[in-house]
């Protein structure tokens, strides 16, 4: 079968591999669509944490490079492995991955309270081995597996595993009706963040600061109540008006800059949550005494815990719409490199989120 | 009467000023004892937020330099003004001074939900005026005092201020019987947070992390379950080793300097807290990753927010024991810069808390 496999930084090589058999406790799936994911991206460029490098092997997986990507799909099942609850599932049904693999270990102090996001030496299907979703089929333990509703097309069942890190950081920031919300960075995750918002509060504040014009275009387009250039006004001052002077309940930074985490612990009132979901390329000076003075937490979200379940009924239940507008683009295989990894570098602004079939 | 004005940093002078009336809802007190907050000694220093400059004056008590100094004081109603329920307050009676001063206006995003610690514009009694606990005496409206529970000293009640920050700082921590906690630095505000600690779990496992040796002795003297010196060891391994590899439940940054906090957020299991009570001469860098990957809080604590009542009953109930042995020097109102402030600067290591008798 084909399969778009990372042999490191900067070189993606779309191949001929072997198809996968389900084994014990495992189905076969024919993948419908896989998501390129912001990591991906960055891992194309440089390395990046958890993305395997050199001839090291991943310490769980225990597979080395080259390995095949992709950690966002969706797909059916064709066929099911020895040992599979054969009522629970079944060849033809439609399913999405939680690509999430942790050790499990009785002495992981993460997986032994069943939050795998924070075992330190989890990782993904699809970047640190175990097959991917960037190829034709894997094969994959049903633990891993959950079914997708059947008014939810496979398209929008390949953006559940980032809907799923909106949907955990929107619920670990205590964000309920009624409350206002600030999403610095309106890329994928930060429009994924808008959408999870909506969802949770259909008349919320919700208010996105970004810097380039497209991407407040998306905002305003997907429900933002407001959107804030960050180059052109003070944002902290913005949402103040906005808020009759209180500030918004929680602030998410899905920019990761300085100017970002600064604009969300001067915006949020007091006793207000500032929730970190991006990865820093430096790390920010935090004015610590805002924290005191305000009494605010700072915190960040890692991936997703358990959240699969209560976001696929959320989305059957009509919750959550219009996924499939943030879908900017679809591609072949094939063409991962050129029409999917390269088109997120280089026209990032009419990107949100690209989707690859196989 | 006697008083200690402050005309600045550095200028402390005892001078004789008038002796106040109990006017409208206020009592008379004659002060008893006050202790010398870091802060006090800080702004003897250098500028400090919220200690008068110049000839600003202070926006909600009016007044500029030079002010009466002193807000961790006891002492005894010697009068009562007109308006003053009788019944609850009467002449021989100790009281405790919370010197807390804000708005109060109910535009207040902060005092219209009565935590007025939480107020912009909040200042304390003996900071930015409304005279002060480093006099004779003193006229305060009822509102901000407490009753001493009788089988409380004075000398203890002049504890009862800084005791109220380390009680809002374990409380708001979410510090439960069974948890375990970490206190860097081991001077007044950590050995304060130890004994609040203790009152909350008496068995609990807490931590103290003091680079002097001295301080050190203070912290196992005053019952902390292990000590560890910074400069010998490192920290957070020496914590992982003593809690199982897991991580204590809070941390609190009483000494607020780099080193400090970062050992605070590597020592702290995933999902627990890192509490910052330190004001900082340089704002810290934060490995914001770590917040992310372990889904830890980081928040501050600012004074206190109606923890009086609760703290004087488990004063008064023996929960909160060996207050008066933190008590390291006594002083007369005359020598309060020469015994008080220079000792607190020159020999701090062997000073916890001074207290002066006007």
């Amino acid at each position: 079968m084909k399969a778009a496999r990372s042999y490191g930084p900067g070189d993606i090589r779309v191949e001929q591999i072997e198809e996968p058999v389900a084994g014990e406790g495992q189905v076969k799936v024919k993948i419908a669509w896989n998501g390129i994911c912001g990591s991906d991206v960055h891992a194309f460029l440089t390395t990046v944490p958890k993305y395997l490098q050199g001839t090291t092997p991943d310490p769980l997986s225990g597979e080395s490079l080259p390995v095949t990507l992709g950690h966002e799909f969706s797909g059916t099942i064709v066929s099911v492995g020895p040992g599979v609850d054969g009522q629970k599932w079944t060849v033809g049904q439609n399913i999405v991955v939680e690509p999430m693999i942790s050790c499990m270990k009785s002495a992981c102090p993460a997986c032994s309270i069943g939050s795998r996001n924070l075992c330190p030496l989890n990782n993904f299907i699809g970047v640190g081995g175990w097959g991917g979703g960037l190829a034709e089929y894997i094969a994959v333990y049903t633990q891993y597996i959950h079914p997708l509703p059947n008014n939810v097309p496979l398209d929008v069942g390949a953006c559940v595993e980032p809907l799923a890190v909106a949907w955990h950081a929107v619920k670990r920031s205590g964000f309920t009706k009624g409350q206002s919300a600030l999403v610095l960075g309106a890329g994928p995750i930060g429009l994924f963040l808008l959408k999870v918002l909506q969802s949770f509060d259909r008349t919320a504040l919700i208010i996105v600061s970004e810097p380039t014009v497209l991407r407040r275009q998306s905002a305003t387009k997907q429900g933002a109540t407001h959107v804030i250039d960050p180059k052109g006004s003070n944002v902290s001052e913005r949402v103040m008006e906005l808020t009759a002077g209180i500030g918004v309940d929680v602030a998410f930074d899905a920019a990761g800059v300085q100017v970002s985490i600064d604009a969300a612990i001067e915006s949020v009132k007091i006793r207000g949550t500032v929730v970190n979901l991006a990865s820093w390329e430096k790390l920010p000076v935090i004015d610590i005494h805002q924290l005191l003075l305000k009494e605010i937490y700072l915190t960040g979200t890692a991936a997703y815990d358990r959240v699969h379940p209560e976001l696929l009924e959320a989305l059957e239940a009509g919750k959550i719409t219009g996924i499939e507008q943030l879908i900017t683009r679809r591609v072949a295989l094939e063409d991962v490199v050129e029409k999917g990894f390269l088109a997120l570098l280089n026209d990032k602004d009419n990107q949100v989120k690209i989707l690859i079939h196989p």
